[in-house]
């Protein structure tokens, strides 16, 4: 699964709307997806509500309530499996000396946790931290058996736990976190955690839908490839988590089933627009803020959305594209492929994709909470996510 | 794990304290571990008791009250994942066809239902459907990825679903497996679900645990290995799970807490005498029975109990085994090979071990289900798991 957290804000595509304009410094005000909320934002930050409409003390925030949490559910682990978890969570080295953490930036457990108090304001907050560690435990539960299945080497910076303790240390490790998950949730005295525990473990089983076909699609010849196929993996793999994340805060403050399933639509469209974005930045973003050579993905052949949306767009562009693809990259094509991605619309098409997502997100948020200061903090996450780099 | 289904009753090593004696035929009485019963099993059979002590037939009715639960439970699965999932419960070929059923046994569903109805009557063992199945489905996740690990090319006469779908599916397929199992317990409106979900989630940990100190203990020097260790994986890696069905039904039939832990113990025990005959079976079994070629245990230098106990015992015939487990098999190695394990203790020491530990979980059924008549049911069953062959 993609990671969000990131440190820089560069803003390669407009969400909310905007065109694509340089990116903005990182305390820049978040306007745009803001312009679609029917009621302006005015009060933002008023007494009125418990959490600030500010992304990155947001994410603060929520690190400081879940991770005790996290490292407690961890704790319980057998030694064996405990080790492989805390050097994956990027607490300890592999010889299991201290690490300075290089955890996610947890927004996960941050849509859980903001969910939780826009419905229901700070108690329900409070009452939701274990739903977001078990949150935050199914995602690095799927993070580790991805990097297993994809052969990826780095992860935050760092050898993945497969390259590091082997890949039955770090399937086993994987499996655990989803039970400790499932353990926290059942656990859990709250009314609503057999409720999240369902709707997470049916989350699990998207996730599992996504993975299972991206690499399915990895194997695909790119002309047979639809973008339709791409969305749905797009959205099972890295939009049902957002989503539940956010449901599990609803169900955590006793929100209405229908507030339920408009809190979840929002995350899974702002999850959806946050993938298209990482897949234009993967493309066109700065290499020196990516840390990834420019290029890679499309060197790689990889089928991301903006690449399908090229490849299906029936211009002359999304020929070559295609006979570019057909053959493994050759040294200094880079130019040449991300022109005709360009060309073909690719770019373009992502952009406007992930602008009436952002649009739709909002719609579904307004609808869940209908008072726009309650709402702010959502707000400002999805806003946080599809304005990132790297 | 190792699977405790098959059709032969075979009997390598005694149960309860009785020797070693060439196999009974299958409708035998089971006589030595009720021997230690402190109350005979007279009634056994009488009208009293809901449940027969036929182990067969305990079974064979575990599986038609799990097996449509099973069936819902992956019918839920999206197309990929349910194609694998099917495929692997021997209910499809690879190909989408409809197969005869290679099923497992159903021996864990069929410990959760007979222990609720030990405590809890015929109503009970009816409420514990659901438990039953999300036992199951946690039995097959970890057996989908236990192949992938171990690269295991064949279970249940079958190539393991990793040979056909690929690593990755079969990785995804057993997690989404583990999700519909807390699925199930989190939907089952049973007011013990909760505890339930809990206990099982916890044993998932276990599980996994055991098959990382088997992975870890298959890469060490014999010579380093303790009978400790191999008997502390051995018993998470095949007790554990057994120990959890049983505490299962136990929980689903309102017992009290220490009853539920005696329950959890009976089956423990009963699971790692399991799996100590299982061990001598792949040594000294029949190849026409077990289906696997004389020795391939030793020829892969297998750490089994029996092993492992003759490799500590301070023998001649330790040092022997030492030397050969030091290098490659050789052909024509087996019989030496077998008859230093013998010499050396390990046999011996297996049928004792596991008749001490019948008697044992005999005891703690006995603490949990005072009624021998009530508890024959779930003592026919550790009987006859105890009693196989291959």
């Amino acid at each position: 699964m993609a990671e969000y957290m990131t440190e820089t804000t560069q803003r390669p595509a407009g969400a909310g709307g905007a065109a694509a304009t340089p990116a903005g410094p990182p305390g820049e005000e978040h306007g745009e997806a803001r312009a679609l909320w029917s009621v302006g934002r005015q009060r933002s930050g008023s007494a009125d509500t418990a959490d600030g409409h500010d992304a990155p003390a947001i994410l603060d925030r929520a690190r400081s309530v879940v991770d005790p949490e996290l490292r407690a559910a961890v704790a319980s682990l057998p030694a064996a499996l405990r080790r492989i978890a805390r050097y994956h969570f990027g607490w300890e080295h592999a010889d299991g000396t201290p690490a300075a953490e290089h955890g996610g930036k947890a927004i996960r457990p941050a849509l859980v946790l903001t969910a939780a108090a826009a419905v229901g304001g700070p108690e329900a907050r409070t009452a939701a931290a274990r739903a977001a560690a078990a949150v935050e435990l199914v995602h690095n539960f799927t993070l580790l058996h991805d990097d297993v299945m994809d052969r990826d080497a780095t992860r935050r910076h760092r050898a993945t736990a497969w390259t590091v303790f082997g890949d039955p240390a770090a399937i086993l490790a994987g499996d655990a976190l989803q039970a400790l998950a499932l353990r926290v949730l059942a656990q859990d005295p709250h009314p609503a955690s057999p409720a999240a525990a369902a709707r997470l473990a049916a989350c699990v089983v998207e996730l599992c839908e996504g993975q299972q076909a991206d690499t399915a699609l990895e194997r695909r010849d790119p002309r047979e490839v639809t973008l339709g196929e791409v969305l749905a993996m797009a959205e099972a793999k890295t939009g049902a988590l957002l989503g539940c994340a956010c449901a599990l805060g609803g169900l955590y403050a006793g929100a209405a089933e229908d507030d339920v399933e408009a809190l979840d639509a929002f995350g899974r469209q702002a999850g959806l627009a946050f993938q298209l974005i990482d897949d234009v930045i993967g493309i066109w973003g700065d290499p020196g803020r990516t840390g990834k050579p420019a290029g890679a993905d499309l060197a790689a052949r990889k089928k991301s959305l903006p690449v399908v949306a090229a490849l299906t767009s029936g211009t002359p562009a999304a020929e070559e594209l295609a006979t570019l693809y057909a053959r493994p990259y050759r040294e200094g094509e880079t130019e040449r492929t991300t022109l005709a991605v360009e060309r073909a619309g690719g770019r373009d098409w992502a952009q406007t994709e992930a602008a009436d997502l952002m649009g739709r997100a909002v719609g579904e948020l307004a609808r869940a909470v209908p008072d726009p200061v309650r709402a702010g903090g959502l707000l400002a996450l999805a806003e946080f996510v599809t304005r990132r780099t790297s």
